[in-house]
């Protein structure tokens, strides 16, 4: 007999289960019903099609061979069978069946089911923001939204934005209103800096300064109390708790909620976090009923807790596994270490695992090592510097999380993803020091970026590198507590010198040996080279010479201006 | 007391020894002696420099701060001593010391040592062929080689060149003679491909099309006899097994072999590789003398057996553990898995772990699935194809190597450096389906390319996908043996039905179910699309139907026109 194979949602995850499934039984009748009437597309494309970078909204739901993925696609391609604008409305677990209503005739069906995969993604969140539902406000969860935002811009009406939330959806949002439109733009996050659930301060204050850079009104630690409409020049006024900005749209991009409305009505359980509970199979409470993609929660192999990722990425993975075991196979997702990576204008920025915040609420003792080093080896011409951290436990020396950036995207990518796919294993700190990635000039280093992220841990866990980073340098700096030893040449010490007078101290570091004496022993020192090997190796011979009272700057010079390009 | 400790070899790993060492202990004594004047210098940075990429020769033994690492600025920077020009004679293992003679002086002198490392690196292979010692014939083994290569092109001397063995020092210096230069070069190597000992058929022929796209003249399965001098218009003639080629200078690139000598003659164990034999924490038989980098021979994680691989990454790493294990520390290097990248002309190759060829010699069963896709997400601009190819033992599933190319070499390597990481981990091919690599447009695919890869084997070991790979397709299909059904659009068929008449069927994916009465059921039909996924789905549905004798062109239309562009 055919299995009968209901699909309740046809974006990422459902198409993919559908297709494959396809694949391994001929014969299987396969049912993909969606609200929309447009399927199978690119949602995380959305950003690049507000901004431009793509074309044709079409271009979201073609396949790279052009062909638009639609009902007929499905059916002539495929052979599956794809009901649009048809809501699912309950799930009668009994029997075995499904109600759904046809939106744009009201009528109503039900469908059998062998197996269903509940495919229903995530929704917006929409801050209790009085104001939130007028006109000019939008969300980007679909491509209508994606459609109506670019329609206004392309008629010009837009010269001014808010943007609210500065995860990942609203730093792209943001790019894109900036970057091609010229809007002004004014993004607003309300925790001290952005993507706060995705990155520790280092990398995030990087990425900050790129935003700003890049002429985005950045506005941290600021809450967005009320929005209403303006008789004056603009259509929107958007009240802070420091500003009032009047501007012609905003964006709300405060994250995603699982929608679970009809798992939960049907009895299906569903996680704390909010998402819908699976096992490792990607079943739900009830086994004829698979879930995946946005609706569920995962289990995050860090901290162990489960935890909501919404990711084309994973959905297509689970899609692909939830297939195989309808067809009666036996494949495992286990969880996510949460990898990550995002373009921020002309930066790369690539993350995975926890963030120093995260891993101390999970109870870790978490401490870092920060480098910063060019992507290529250093003779070879047009590297560009990435700057990465690396997060371990002090006792167990296991790697809890890596993140970094730098202009060559590509190349962040390759570091963070390396360590990524171990922190399925439960690297440690040593494996990084010897990770095994390729070298070829061109390429890397032959000590590499990546290496020596781990060596530098080693050396803080070690107890041979007593560090500070960038970010709270520059804030006991600017308090005058601390007096900076620069390491680097005289010339690329002395305007310093002469900005900052006997705060700060020069002894190039080929000197400091037969110089020893000249280093003060009654001050804090804050040891400062281009990129942070020479001023470790001067702290390790301060410490031999019984000056101890001294911090290497991770990332040296390189990470000061990235993290605060002013201070130069 | 202090601990002497002496250093045998001053490029690559004999400097890290000495400088961890340093911060790590800063009262021993620490020599490091090298026959050459030159030291610590970027050995894999030689091609660029002859090249143009590299314009002086001291950047290649410059730190990244711009200082040139010579005697002086090991003793001001590292407190390190430094012996050039000296060359170790002997190693006394009962006295602890070692002879050395000042080439310069002729002086002996005999140097005591608590712990001894020998970092002697490795001389090219010069092949027994008569001539090879004729003065225009030239290694590239160090900076003294480079100048004077570069010499005689700066002078205008050299027009036409050849380059015996297509390893990777032979596809370097093809490129960067080639490339800058102009030089008419010749690339001559014996085996039937370039890189034979790290490429699998698939990517090695994409890199050599890239070769003689880019004008290099590539002699495959041919022997060089003799070189002559020339009394004509050329410095030397080159007779091969097919040709007799006059040229101005010779660059021998037949691979490297460990310098053993010393160590041989002290009685120190050397391996059936040829290499130094070493324990996990890189002691050799004898504990009081350790080794690393280009002289020893490690275990290939993967196949089990000693093997040689002279890298410059692997040296540094190995250098930092040895200094920790000098210092008492337990630093372990427990083998490689092979991981290698090249940038040959505008394409990026990366591989790790095994051949085909090697995996069928190990014993394995090899199996592997090629695919073609962009690096980034298929609506994104700017994408470029990567291929990849990804093997695995049959029965147990276990990854057994990687290959890839593409113009995008960062991110070539990227997909590489991921999947090598967990070779050392024993990675089966279910966890490259699942792999847990970043996601966004820009970067990456949602289901990216190096999913499809295990996703494309997962299928092929299941029995859904017969493939045959496009090289073995260009040669059967020249043969006329075999049909190709092409399931891409009219338009993109014409021009080769066309040409090779009822050779090419073609009948577009999304009208096969429809046609499926047209299919003949007694050919040999090789089943073709843009890059695999829709010619794996029409063979899914021709089995259903019956049509059994199918095959899938692995990677597609990409990937043939990759192996011989002059295909289209």
């Amino acid at each position: 007999m055919r299995k009968k194979v209901v699909i309740i949602g046809a974006v990422a995850l459902g198409p993919k289960v559908a297709c494959r499934l396809r694949r391994l039984d001929p014969e299987a009748d396969i049912t993909l019903i969606d609200r929309d009437n447009l399927i199978s597309y690119g949602g995380c494309g959305i950003p690049y099609y507000v901004g431009g970078d793509v074309n044709d909204l079409e271009d979201l739901y073609k396949t790279s061979s052009h062909a638009i993925r639609d009902q007929e696609f499905f059916k002539n391609c495929k052979g599956i069978k794809v009901l649009t604008r048809a809501e699912a409305r309950d799930i009668d677990r009994r029997a075995h069946t499904i109600k759904i209503e046809h939106l744009d005739s009201g009528e109503k069906e039900e469908l059998p089911y062998d197996k269903l995969v509940i495919a229903t993604g995530a929704s917006p969140v929409i801050p209790p923001i009085p104001g939130a539902d007028l006109p000019h406000v939008f969300t980007v969860a679909d491509l209508h939204d994606a459609e109506s935002i670019k329609k206004l811009m392309v008629q010009g009406k837009v010269s001014r934005a808010v943007v609210i939330g500065a995860g990942a959806i609203g730093l792209e949002i943001s790019e894109a209103l900036t970057d091609l439109w010229g809007i002004e733009t004014t993004l607003i996050e309300m925790e001290d800096q952005v993507l706060p659930t995705l990155l520790g301060k280092c990398i995030a204050r990087i990425t900050a300064k790129e935003l700003e850079q890049k002429g985005v009104n950045l506005l941290l630690s600021e809450r967005v109390l009320q929005i209403t409409e303006d008789l004056g020049n603009g259509q929107c006024i958007v009240k802070t708790s420091h500003n009032s900005i009047a501007v012609d749209i905003v964006v709300l991009a405060a994250g995603v909620r699982p929608n679970t409305k009809l798992a939960r009505s049907a009895g299906i359980s569903v996680g704390m976090s909010g998402g819908i509970a699976v096992d490792h199979r990607m079943r739900t409470s009830d086994p004829d009923i698979y879930a995946g993609g946005d609706c569920v929660e995962l289990r995050n192999l860090i901290s162990g807790e489960n935890t909501l990722m919404a990711l084309g990425s994973l959905a297509n993975r689970q899609g692909r596994l939830i297939a195989t075991n309808i067809n009666g196979g036996q494949s495992h997702f286990r969880g996510t270490v949460g990898t990550f990576c995002i373009k921020v204008f002309d930066l790369g920025v690539s993350k995975a695992g926890l963030t120093y915040r995260q891993a101390k609420e999970t109870g870790f003792d978490p401490v870092y090592g920060v480098v910063s080093q060019a992507d290529h080896a250093h003779f070879y011409p047009s590297s560009e510097i990435i700057y990465v951290s690396l997060l371990a436990d002090r006792k167990s020396r296991k790697i809890l999380g890596i993140e970094a950036a730098g202009k060559n995207g590509d190349a962040v990518k390759a570091r963070v993803d390396a360590v990524a796919v171990l922190l399925h294993h439960g690297a440690d700190v040593d494996e990084i020091c010897g990770l095994e990635i390729g070298y070829a000039p061109p390429f890397a280093s032959a000590m590499d970026v990546v290496n020596n992220a781990g060596n530098a841990l080693d050396n803080i866990l070690a107890g041979y590198n007593r560090t500070i980073d960038a970010a709270d340098f520059l804030f006991k700096f600017a308090q005058k507590q601390i007096k900076v030893l620069d390491l680097r040449g005289t010339k690329e010490a002395a305007p310093f010198i002469e900005k900052y007078g006997k705060q700060w101290l020069n002894i190039p570091q080929d000197q400091l040996r037969r110089k020893i004496l000249d280093v003060p022993r009654d001050e804090h020192l804050y040891l400062l080279c281009d990129t942070g090997p020479r001023s470790y190796e001067a702290q390790v011979y301060l410490s031999s010479k019984g000056i101890m009272d001294t911090h290497n700057i991770q990332g040296g010079f390189a990470m000061i201006v990235a993290t605060d390009p002013a201070f130069i």
